[in-house]
């Protein structure tokens, strides 16, 4: 196992310690849990977004806390839902009296807890509601998960439902806005490389040096099937008609595309990969508005990367251009 | 070679074709050259800051291409220093009448190359002159270099000179800026794997199961030594002591921290490597005024990172936090 770690069990504690002390414009930690918080929090008035879960995907979630975008970040263990308590502790810190949004992937271990601390926050009569982010095509059900797992579009969630309350909306209509960024949002990913959880000390699933896993989760969750490796191009040309068999795009239809990479696959073939989607949407007439290239939702250090496309209409085009300062995620 | 590429031969025009694609706002590539500049260029009246060299260390160097940062990058092959001609298509394309400075890591090809560029660009009577970053202070000469490697202080560089220039310093602040900066920064990195050139097909060198390079460089030149891995902490403190033995800091002095993952290092590896570094500053008495934590200067898919450490003083914090917007680096 190569990584820069110092003992396994610590991993989470000593990188939210590294990212406070890199970001405390930013940040702020929360004694006794493992929550991150905007350095003002709680902004009274302002409905409040929290995301979270499992740790070693990140800048997901933590990174994404500061004006623009969430308020908290749950950390989990790696790979594992964050248990209700920090969940709780995290909304109470953030609530500025208009309620708090929960952002959640659809992981049946982050749902539960996620509800669970909606309910303890209930009862201190904080307005506490949800939604479930679940945008990644590539299989229905999945090792930890009923329905569709969410992954990387879930950042343009973060990115358009904080900048939803960042004007002033109620606390229905950022979970409405934030609804609609899901019913249009699709991703697919791919692996080359399997990673490895620091405390297991060892891979989930191995893949052949010739191998890749397509539809793969980003928690190595098996995807739609495993075949030797092909080009960017093809790999690309499947990951995109998957979305678009899904979500079919018309002519003339506006869209925001992210090309997320795992960890390990260098930002040159990422920019490789969207030359292929871009050259795909510009077949089919769909016009991209924006496009985001880079690490969003890693997977600890696996190879490998995935798409989303958001379809936009004239309000998210609006709310994902706006103003956002976060350590992983800025907008001028 | 697991990679998402299509033919080796065509990764960077490929590269730079999804950079374009995606960065249509900040940048444009020029017709028949590997060169990226702003969308604006040339920007009248303002020096012109070009930088450049091989690929496969992306975002350096054209993500770094917009407001308050660069104005233009070539793009060599990976691994390999472009030629004069693209440097000095550069230097045309981005001279606003007030000049160029051209910032150069110390690479004999690099500089030889960047040089002849200038010669070229002087005969069109357009005043060019360079800086030459070496901020490596694992080991004097190299593979490729005379001196010290240019690793990823440079983007120090980049950040504060592109500041001066575009408050409309003239050509010779600007340089006095930049080499202050490379004056007073200084880098050390190691590897826990190797990476491949997509045209070699394989490392060009190997690491046992448990085996780190000390002071690798940024194509895989050989550092100080190699030994069995470490923890985070005694590999930090080891980096982080070689740069203060280059550069001895006092009680009160204030510094800008960047620790850059060298590609295949996750983010979370990354804080915990910020976490030591704060803590050994900090029990110095010296104050991290701001600190970088990502994926600044790569090496393709190689693991690892580099420290760098920048001291300043309020010319450079002033500069340091000037407005940035380009797509791999923004400040708000």
């Amino acid at each position: 196992m190569k990584k820069l770690i110092n003992n396994p069990e610590n991993v989470v504690q000593e990188m939210l310690s590294g990212m406070v002390l890199a970001h405390p414009e930013y940040i702020r930690k929360l004694d006794g849990f493992n929550v991150l918080v905007r350095k003002s929090s709680p902004i009274k008035g302002k409905v409040a977004i929290v995301s979270g879960g499992g740790s070693g995907h990140e800048p997901a979630h933590g990174g994404y806390v500061g004006k623009g975008m969430l308020d908290g970040a749950i950390a989990g263990d790696v790979f594992t839902s964050p248990t209700p308590d920090p969940v709780y502790e995290a909304i109470k810190a953030v609530d500025g009296g208009a309620g708090v949004l929960l952002v959640v992937k659809n992981y049946t271990g982050d749902i539960m807890n996620f509800e669970m601390a909606k309910d303890m926050a209930e009862m201190d009569s904080i307005n506490v509601d949800y939604v479930v982010v679940n945008d990644d095509v590539a299989v229905e059900n999945s090792t930890y998960t009923a329905g569709r797992r969410g992954i990387a579009g879930t950042i343009f969630v973060h990115k358009i439902a904080g900048a939803k309350a960042e004007k002033g909306a109620k606390l229905e209509e950022v979970k409405a806005t934030a609804e609609k960024v899901i019913n249009n949002v699709r991703s697919m990913g791919m692996a080359l490389t399997p990673c490895i959880v620091p405390a297991a000390g060892k891979a989930n699933f191995t893949l052949e040096e010739n191998e890749m896993e397509i539809g793969m989760g980003i928690h190595g969750e098996p995807g739609t099937h495993r075949e030797d490796i092909k080009t960017a191009d093809e790999i690309t040309q499947h990951l995109v008609s998957k979305i678009l068999e899904d979500m079919p795009l018309n002519e003339g239809e506006e869209v925001a595309v992210m090309v997320n990479g795992l960890a390990s696959t260098p930002l040159m073939e990422l920019y490789i990969v969207n030359r292929k989607v871009n050259e795909m949407l510009q077949e089919k007439g769909v016009k991209v508005y924006k496009t985001l290239v880079g690490e969003f939702m890693t997977s600890l250090e696996m190879a490998g990367c995935s798409v989303s496309i958001l379809k936009l209409d004239e309000e998210l085009k609006e709310l994902l251009d706006a103003t956002a300062d976060t350590p992983a995620f800025k907008v001028l």
